[in-house]
């Protein structure tokens, strides 16, 4: 199973870059230039999420900077943008996703955990996601979300995790899409 | 097939009620109380649309000044909000759909057209609402969308509405849904 | 004193036109385009609020089907948008205030009770309107806000607006405006 | 006349507390809190600029990062944030300020020139900022703004600067607040 790990600061990148098989660009950072230029230089696969007032024209924006660099491996993430909706943590933007799809050859991810914040609804948006067109979600799964450290309200647990994958699957299969083998 | 028309004033009602199927309030008139209580009266079918700035919180709220008139015979339409966001006419709160289906048993149905505004996007976001468990869509059609008088941009040809059709039945189906026979 | 009324409906607009001084049209029927169309027959002054998730090129939109009508007595009122903040009810876009003046003649009012939503913040918000160049405010006072039936949370004691009015005729002499004698 | 300068990684805290009067946190790094940690272990005066879409609680506690390493000298700035509206590049929390003066006894800047990204609307909403109690303004000026590398468009001219300054000083004393003499 590949390791994704975020990366925050400049420091981090030359140690990262020997262990994880993902860099993420946290929303906090998707703007953090001079970080982008670091990963840009390096051929490690990076994980760019949306910031969380960024427009999706700034997203792609920053991807520049890193494919400035000579790093083609971008994957870009609606991970939920501000709004004055409070009955979730973030508000999904769906729309992101065809956008996206019609303005770059790049994978498109949908974080659902965060995007919703709250367990109950992340399984729907996964599988919204899917059906939009998603390349890719990312999915908080913890052994006792109670006691998470963090993000435990929107955490699933591994048996409610495992039903999704199967029904993800489905919405896959539906819009002619496959779930790709688990590399362990 | 019903008719759906949209009452925008209260002294159009008793007219309306003869000849309409479904009454649509729309995103503007959410909270026009004295429309919403005389609707209550009725018992004509209503599809009541989310104001762009409105909370989900509110829409229910607008709805409960209809069941409480004893009109029971409402359906919740989102249709997108106003954000930051100027990449598509509005932000599609697919959150907003697993979030009414846990909060009240009332049907939700989604408006990918006014939540997108542009028709290249229809397809993709209708199949993530009915993925994420939206029990109706509502889609814009027109012969000749680049001539329409109004909404044009997001109308989808008869052509790709049919094409459309077909692909939400198969995510209807991946999530154990089922479209309902057309009426003709 | 003038009396100012929200008026809802067209069918309240002949009665109202013969007793009140201002007709407001309130944020939720800025849009509600028959009811503008009804008063710019009228000759009687407006209050346009813009609506909580109108532009200022929407709200100056609805300000033409009143003057279309042939009634140029349309004063404009920002009241506060909704935005992701909730430290307070609403969040004041003081910068409406010069792009109006930039953009029209018609009269710039600010409701400070609105676009704030409570009551320790209306003073500081009031002088900031007069000080960007509002020609005129609304505020809210009530004898008793604790036990008000509506926006007492909002409202100010008589005692506070009349401290309140000095200050603001001092901002208003600082940026060469007056106050205007009060019609009692 | 004091050195300002934005710090924009840990690298260069050191070198750039040897020449600087003031660190300024840029509104993207408001939550980099690996740079917060690093310069509240300094004993320079800090300009936190408030993030597009961070809360003013959010602000209040990535102040609370600075002052907990012993740095007390730290200035709170509003800059505008991101909303629906788009007839300014912002917009202006003008709320926030008096807000923020009742929740901390922290100094509260206001930055007009970001706030509104449009040179025309500065004087009025700097105005705003001192009429509704901000303790400092940060205005842009450019001798030339129409052909300045970046920010032309919300620049000022030295001359309109100065005009500027002395309006301010007129609303300032109506709020029985004065102008700091100027440090040469």
């Amino acid at each position: 199973m590949p390791i994704v790990a975020e990366v925050m600061s400049v420091a981090q990148v030359e140690l990262m870059v020997k262990y994880v098989d993902v860099l993420q660009i946290g929303a906090r950072n998707m703007q953090n230039f001079s970080l982008l230029r670091v990963i840009g230089e390096t051929r490690v696969p990076i994980l760019l999420k949306r910031g969380m007032a960024a427009t999706i024209e700034e997203l792609l924006m920053a991807s520049e900077y890193i494919l400035a660099g000579g790093n083609p491996r971008v994957m870009l993430c609606e991970r939920g943008i501000r709004t004055f909706e409070t009955a979730t943590r973030n508000t999904t933007d769906i729309n992101a996703i065809p956008v996206l799809k019609s303005l770059t050859h790049l994978p498109v991810i949908l974080d659902p955990s965060h995007s919703t914040g709250l367990s109950e609804y992340v399984a729907a948006v996964a599988k919204a996601g899917v059906a939009a067109g998603a390349d890719g979600l990312i999915i908080e799964v913890h052994n006792d979300p109670a006691n998470a450290l963090s993000d435990g309200r929107q955490s699933l647990t591994p048996e409610k995790f495992a039903t999704l994958v199967k029904q993800v699957k489905m919405v896959a299969e539906a819009v002619e899409r496959r779930l790709a083998p688990v590399i362990q």
